[in-house]
């Protein structure tokens, strides 16, 4: 069979099996959900030994520290894929979640039933856990999916989808309900994204190339971001100890994530005094500070930045700066170098507060929060799949409710159109 | 410029003014809806005489009757036009809504905002009433847009554009907010679908050919529909008289319309009783029915329907008919040959409602009503730009909500990621 025979088989699969999962009871799901928990604390020692062959191999071929570190599946990362299905099982089912139903003046009901989008494909690294976190919540949510994982993890995923296997088989769900690609050969990534008639959505995770070439040929709809360079924005009305304490999680709790602000804008009323106290707080931390004229002159280590660092996710102890004259001119500078990901204002101006949520477009805006909290679990979603950057479907941090779609329902008594 | 330039130009100039008309007042967008409307109704003689010009070349070109039909402004229809701007400015304004707004454990409010998805690009044939009514919807969404009318109507949609700038002058929007493309050249829908940095949704309204072809070549997202095979499945326990009266109008009501029902299911327990009665009814009205065997031992009239018949939207006198032995035979009926767009039970079975609800995977599933009720004015939308049968985004019919996205936004008072 030829790689596209099997890929095409793969989806047709998939197909058949998202319509038994799209109407299994929230029962059924859960039950498979923790079975596969189960399984996979069962088999502990066939993934560890299938995640050494993975890391030998790796090794030989020179994967660097970074790589081999995502690869590494614990004793410790599989009781947390484990406790992460149980989590998952605990959550509200949202499918068949019925809203919005409001009599019409024809004497129906109309309103919207949440369903499943059908199966969905999701494309990752070398990273093992994803494997069991993807199952989870594509099968939460109703759907089918097809993973594709780094082909480095490939042997540590075989193992996990066995156990995701027994898992279904428990439950009485179709065992192609999940199905975990066993090629590594490259080419079936190019197959996946473009069967719109087996694949309903492409959820890619890993690097920005990955995911610029998986948009860019995709025939399907793809959830996805592909940076994030969040600002905050330090207003004249700012309180400076919220600005400080702001400024400091959103750069330096972690550096490497898409949730980092990159770049921070202050404005020129309250720059004199409040600027140098962050920086020296940022500087306190590590971070090297790349700004404006006027930032220089108020920041004696602060390098100068170019219009590319104010363009650029550093995802490293760097942050640009710059000085604005007011809210207009920050919120032109966000729409104009931002990814639409993540960004904030600190103000205890109303006024200017509501300006920003309203005309900053991105997929999250804050007030006086700091931008690490744009995150699925912070959000209050109980899991997340991916953060979009796009308007389309779902935007922001995406759980199980980007996910599904809604269909119209109406409830009639025999109602006919006049 | 090359006719490539001019796309560009077009793109680059909709996304400048789409970030005017996405922060406009609400007020400000009434005034230009108004404005136009007042435009169309004083330019009436301008608009009569740029349709007659086109109708005449259309004449030449030996269009047929249909599509000088829907080429026609009559008077009447110009008022309509006006009437119809006049009703998109009484509805509420999308944008801005913030719902679901919840605080969570780390102090942080989190809601949405829903907010313009940026520039629309519209693709429609020679019916230049179109053009008031998708200027109309997107303006009022806060989007930008830029409209592809057919050929035929060239002068008929650049009169119509002139209206639709001076109401936007009228109101200090930019005059770019709405572009009607003046050119002819049919390669013009090729660059405007294929411009992903301008274009955030395209929407075709037209024949499945046309529609086809742009989802197919199209690199930005399609809200669309290609076929209304509806159908209506009378269950063992329907009310005679719903089904008899649901089964009229969904099939007689309208011939042409994409919620038009094509399809009947029939369960075995009440064909013997109650097919006859339906059949005859149909044939009053003039309806051929092509049935299964079974139908055709109980109906004398009806003719043999083949494996095509099943999957065919008639739009036109005729239905296709299958007794099928209960509701697992017609749901597995309808998601093997429906379109994914509206159908309804006739029931007054509790369980076997709920069961049709859930499981039949269609953008409207209605439980004793007819499919005409498939329709934004129905569903209290106010007004419908278009109808999905996609999952991905909006799906059904689609109003104002349709060309809209939520962001995420946060209400903090310092907080910070633990």
């Amino acid at each position: 069979m030829t790689l596209k025979d099997t890929l095409l088989q793969i989806g047709q699969t998939a197909r058949d099996a998202s319509h038994a999962v799209a109407r299994a009871s929230t029962r059924a799901k859960n039950t498979a959900l923790l079975a596969i928990a189960s399984a996979i604390r069962a088999q502990r020692n066939e993934l560890l030994a299938a995640n050494a062959a993975d890391l030998a191999a790796a090794k030989a071929e020179g994967l660097d520290a970074a790589m081999m570190d995502r690869l590494t599946l614990s004793e410790k990362g599989i009781e947390a894929m484990a406790q992460g299905l149980e989590q998952v099982a605990a959550l509200p089912d949202p499918v068949g979640e019925i809203t919005d139903l409001k009599r019409r003046p024809s004497g129906i009901q109309v309103g919207k039933m949440r369903v499943p989008l059908g199966v969905v494909g999701i494309i990752y690294e070398a990273r093992p856990n994803v494997t069991a976190d993807a199952a989870a919540l594509c099968l939460k949510s109703g759907n089918a999916a097809i993973l594709r994982g780094g082909k480095e993890a490939i042997r540590s995923n075989q193992a996990i989808a066995a156990c995701v296997k027994q898992g279904l088989a428990a439950a009485g769900l179709p065992e192609t309900a999940i199905q975990v690609i066993d090629t590594t050969d490259r080419a079936a990534v190019g197959y996946l994204i473009t069967m719109p008639e087996f694949v309903d959505v492409i959820v890619p995770r890993g690097g920005k190339g990955l995911i610029e070439r998986i948009s860019k040929e995709a025939r399907v709809p793809v959830i996805k971001h592909l940076d994030g360079n969040c600002h905050v924005y330090v207003d004249s009305a700012a309180d400076p100890q919220k600005a400080l304490a702001i400024v400091e999680n959103a750069k330096t709790q972690r550096l490497g994530t898409c949730n980092t602000a990159e770049s921070l804008l202050i404005a020129r009323p309250i720059a004199a005094s409040l600027l140098p106290r962050i920086a020296a707080m940022l500087t306190s931390r590590g971070i090297e500070i790349r700004g404006c004229d006027e930032t220089r002159a108020l920041v004696a280590n602060a390098k100068p930045a170019s219009e590319e660092d104010y363009a650029t996710e550093y995802l490293a102890a760097i942050i640009s700066c710059k000085v604005v004259a007011d809210i207009d001119e920050a919120i032109a500078h966000i729409n104009k170098y931002s990814s639409a990901h993540t960004e904030a204002i600190v103000t205890e101006n109303y006024t200017t507060a509501l300006r920003f949520l309203r005309e900053v477009d991105s997929a999250s805006v804050m007030v006086n929060a700091s931008t690490r909290f744009a995150d699925g679990f912070e959000y209050g979603l109980g899991a997340e799949i991916g953060i979009s950057t796009d308007k389309f479907h779902a935007r922001g941090p995406v759980g199980l409710e980007g996910l599904t779609s809604q269909k119209w329902i109406v409830l009639g008594n025999g109602e006919v159109r006049g």
